[in-house]
């Protein structure tokens, strides 16, 4: 069973719109190694998980609830970053017959490349698609039945998750942007460590090769911020039950190679506190709320009247 | 942000192994009417929502939070009803050569029709996919930024999956599969209901039509023993820091067609209880989990390292 | 612009429901090289054609509008032949709670192979997929915008088309499944012709080879009987405004490898007069069309009412 | 049966080419709520129809009918927009070893954003795909055999279609893309009045929801125009052999919000006069459609011939 | 640049023929994990090699080469085993109006599970589709450019690999299929050998784990067979201009986890022999070649004629 | 069995980087009339293949194996083009925070048109997608068993190939895009021919319409040097047993329509010599291939240790 608070696991740094940005950025919630696989698949090998080895059915299941968040972050921060329409950027637009209030998602001269499908299909909200805009699709989930299969697939899946974020983060210089970026590349890497540790109590010594992509990623500044603090050897379990996950995810860290990597892994005891999440605002363009003035009134008359009533 | 308890929403009866079954329950798991798409579409939505009116928010991501410990539940059932080895039925399996003790994936004379992918590649666990084997895709979510359009195509796939479930219901009597088929149903009417009632707060009136399919589900007894607790009027909200979904739902339902389907929508305080949940058995005939006993000796080990350490 | 008169183009005798035939000919509407297919192709290439050669748009469209008669030919044979209730066939069904109607959609021993979405999904329908289940995909059409290579594919689809019907017709002995089957083996050999007319007049010879497959129909008895008729070698224009077609649909047939192929082109002056079309009956445990007593009476109160004001 | 007038359902404005428009118009044409799957999903609903309820049938099949000369409408709208060559405008192109008259189809600087396939694949024409790409599929026919339901997913899915349609014209200036948006605008409300009212008579009360998106679409003039005409309360039934709609399709509208929507549902006597279609120009760099003099001069003479022999 | 000899890579045991075999062997050419998918893996992996690395070049694109003769080798596998036609198993087939050669297709009682499309579309030939009827994607390909990532996937890939056909083999006794399914058993568990061994030089040590699936396969008799000639660690070349792969692919095998896989990794320096090719026999029902006597005189003529000449 | 040469098939002569044009030529690489379609369909004919008319057998394999050799050759053309870095063209990168050396991926300004993937997933490499960004699909693959069939298709499918290629020589005149697609088109011509004489030994005569489409292409001055050599009407077996192909590929050319269409048909005794293939240059800013440097060294020394003991 799953709840929720309505808070973020990462803060979203303000800046500028960007549409092309926030279309590379769909590669990270609906690509093929994008955060949407990774909790699809988790869930399910943690939902068809066999056998009494339960430490590795709570380290896989741990991460998946996780990757929840991260798709709730990343789209919110696609939906921050998409927004194209002049009227709510402090600029003018033109009246009358010709106003093409919408027409940043045909002129693409100052805006690079995106997907018009966010304007024309998603009112600027974010999609399960990916950066060229194929939806995700249920043949990503990877999930063989056997756990050592399934925990090397799984390191290999974040090592690739960060390889294209460290990527993404080469791309962008938007604050929105790299603040969800570096928030991710640092977590692939704990997912990294995760999971190289459960395949080291298996066997598999990973003493030259780790991280992967093998590069030390505090020369990217936000991502050194929070590698400073530890981040990427921590890993919650997000049980409110209680798990067994630190009996695998002890000790030295499997990544090595350089200064920042070392150190030891941890499950902190408390879950993260969150960040307040806003919804964003209406876009009467986009016909999104779309309600009426009357109904807005209506609306409002029933929710006091509910009021009340309590 | 996300958390969970490792209990499953409902209980699931225990009967016989049924491939035939667990296909046609994919279609609940991994259809275009079924639980993925549901829990991804309300997701969405919540994470796109625009503009002040919160109380609808609640009610849209309260029912998607909700929607994820159903994949949870329909994923187990699955994962409980194929199981085609006789080794595990208490049935003689040849040895030697022509042993062929995953035979039962070829010949469907005594199973009817299924999935040769629930043995050849998921190990008899569930899948992502349909009962036709079509994986889910993310072309099926629905999220126009439109709120009117977007509840409407809520209640109407909320609808899609009760008609679906009942014809489920109608296609097998195994105890374990009907379980969970009749709690759906239940908790789909419960879903018509609460995205009926946010559509009358609208302006809609839906005097004559609901629910849809228009028929009384209590003619199913495992369904009328749910309906009689009321079930299909009630709505959790999965939050652990308060929901503004009260507002809304609340007083009549609008589902007033026959005796059983009038009463008073209500928000309960505490969320269910649940039923614990546990991993499936080794089979080895498909190396799930496939250690080896060396392997499995150093995992305990570890194991038990980690204990005296902590 | 177009119009309909609601009839079949060809009837549709009447058998025993044969799940699995329904299944095979859904390769003849939504496959590859199904009615759909040649509809749409047809449809898109005089959408776009280029050019002042009006006779040759007159031959591609006209054909083109024949292929939407038979999509509606095809799933109505799809329609009759889906048909797996016992209660709808003189035989007994159980009471009571074990009671499973739809059970015939997971029991495949009397019935052959099938697609459980007839059941689940489409109330006992015809769907828009192939014989495998796969949906039909507008990456099937094809237009190139060259006239030869567009008549060169034309040729080619037909004549798949007529093999693949061939080697439905030898998969059933259903009456329902081979009065469809023949009448489209006829038709797709007319189009074989008039592509291949179209062609000569560019200058090839198709002297040895047609039709394709080259294989003597006539031993079908039901296809002797359409090709007795002449059907083989007629295609009418299906234009209310006249049409353009004959100045190239005119002369010997080009298929003349047997006795029973040669013969003159003919564009008849009459359309075909077609056969009643009624809709299929009522399948409650589909809950289709699943009106409710009360509103069967209100629906019908509002017809009459309509009346009396007209 | 079907039957086809080679003309226009409405006119198509003269302007200047404008492929990236031409693209975005993609996705009312095969986009997932575009005019293919409208109409495949009313003939659809209409062939697989079940129980005696004709005026039913007869108002899902009429729609249908008009929605492929809608198809037909908006193809070729595209195609007159995508319209790349410098040759055929106007301008010089240079000749020699570098000429690349299809340079446009690479950069994308003057022109925003489009889709290449329009000139590498589809000879500048339309083809059956999305604004961003994807091909039509099958898997978009909603057809659940339960006559509530699919009226709801009609309308839903019509409105929709004009939501993404007022988004269109808030995207471009272009008079050819305008004129056919602005139709298609008017009809989907036609069709949301169409299907709501059939609701009506299946109990369901619109009074304060409709049109969906509830916008005064009058505020764009080319649709004033239209409405001005009562474009959006009337439905033809395209029937040579006459129609049932007419009883259900009777008095008062449901779309009441605002004064422009009011008014009374008609079923015109009369079908359209409809707009002569010309065929495109020859595109020589696209070998469209590529016939030599020689051939060209060679077909000539084979119409000469059949002239005479007729 | 590629060569090919028409021969085999190795043996294909006769027996009866098995559609359902056929179709379980599918997912080893086209399914996620099949051969297909390796082939074209590592010749994109090689075809994008980046640096001087170049014996790992010749690793990869060595392994490649060798995977288009696995796809010719299951293909015809598969071609062998769809053998459904009476007329050509020494039994009666019904002659007259009645008759269904292709009956097999639609009745899967005396069959298992199998594919339609195999009889329909195929005319009893392998296709490039998985056992679940998807076609195979490209989407499949992964080639991230990161040396260290690309091995670790293929070397998941080839384990993937191992553990399906390891499964297939529990699933059928029949010995055309078992000659194949044990022979890529075996070179899938040699190419696990060699991607570990790659990335041992990088720095993995996986001292416990491989193969994967831990499972002897010297239980199945046909894979001892050839676990005894040592198949399981030799790697030839397949280039005709020589090879660097030699440098890394020596010394001792990574596999140790039993007595049947240590040893040591050798390149051989011959090519194997091969087993010679035999086209498949005609089917009439099929139409397959579909010559008419006429046309198989006239090719024989120009066949004859060809052979004076030269 | 297949065999390699580390050579490609043609020069691809060297120029500017130019992602647009690479997007271009994935159509020619993974589109639906690409090489990898080529490709697969003829192997698949081949290996499917029945009867024993052996030389169109030979035919076809012949084809085939070529194919593969274009795929290696349109693929590393593809990576020699996109190449968007600053750092390796002689420009300044900035330093610091800001630094996005990837930045090229999102500003489309000075490119055109192009796929994100080609930075983000594919390290600046090619990819098996079509110019639009969809996958390659096994769907693609036309094998229907019929010998006349599958000519005409196969026919067909070239010259759709060669009138796709004419089309992307118009659109750009970068030297390294225009050396692969000249030496394409004429490639394709020949294929052309081999299969319209294949067809004319089954009895069609193709007098006036070849090439299609009928096109000069010596008017392309990179075409009219290779056609100046014949290479048109030349068919290399690409085998090293010997082959039959020559028994068909024989005497006057089918196409006939101009000055330089003539000539006659070879079936050379020498395959092409071939060009060296040397890998890309590293990419640091893509990760690839990502060793660090101590890897390097030790993958060196294991390298320098092989070289020894050998």
């Amino acid at each position: 069973m799953f709840f929720h608070v309505q808070k973020l696991i990462n803060e979203i740094v303000p800046d500028e719109p960007d549409p092309a940005a926030a279309n590379a950025l769909q590669e990270g919630l609906g690509g093929q190694f994008g955060e949407m696989r990774t909790m699809m698949q988790y869930l399910f090998q943690s939902f068809n998980f066999r056998g009494k080895a339960k430490p590795y059915l709570d380290v896989i299941q741990g991460v998946g609830i996780e990757e929840i968040s991260h798709v709730e972050l990343i789209a919110t921060t696609i939906n921050r970053l998409v927004d194209g329409s002049p009227r709510y950027q402090g600029k003018e637009m033109g009246e009358g017959r010709n106003s093409t209030p919408l027409k940043v998602a045909l002129d693409r001269n100052g805006q690079g490349h995106g997907n018009i499908h966010h304007f024309l299909v998603a009112a600027q909200g974010a999609m399960p698609v990916d950066a060229a805009g194929n939806p995700w699709s249920g043949s990503y989930v990877y999930n063989s039945g056997n756990l050592s299969l399934d925990l090397l697939y799984n390191l290999m899946l974040e090592s690739t998750g960060r390889l294209q974020k460290c990527r993404l983060y080469e791309m962008t210089a938007n604050k929105t942007a790299r603040s969800t970026i570096s928030y991710l590349i640092v977590r692939d890497h704990a997912h990294e460590n995760v999971f190289a540790k459960a395949l080291e109590s298996l066997g598999v010594n990973w003493n030259k090769l780790l991280p992967i992509p093998n590069f030390d990623a505090t020369q990217f500044p936000e991502v050194k911020q929070l590698m400073d603090k530890g981040l990427h050897n921590q890993q919650y379990h997000w049980r409110l039950d209680g798990s067994e996950m630190a009996k695998i995810i002890t000790g030295q860290s499997p990544s090595t190679t350089s200064e920042h990597n070392g150190g030891t892994l941890q499950v902190p005891k408390q879950a993260p506190e969150g960040v307040p999440f806003t919804p964003g605002d209406v876009r009467p363009e986009e016909f999104a709320p779309g309600l009426s003035h009357d109904i807005e009134a209506m609306a409002e008359q029933v929710m006091q009247a509910a009021k009340h009533v309590r």
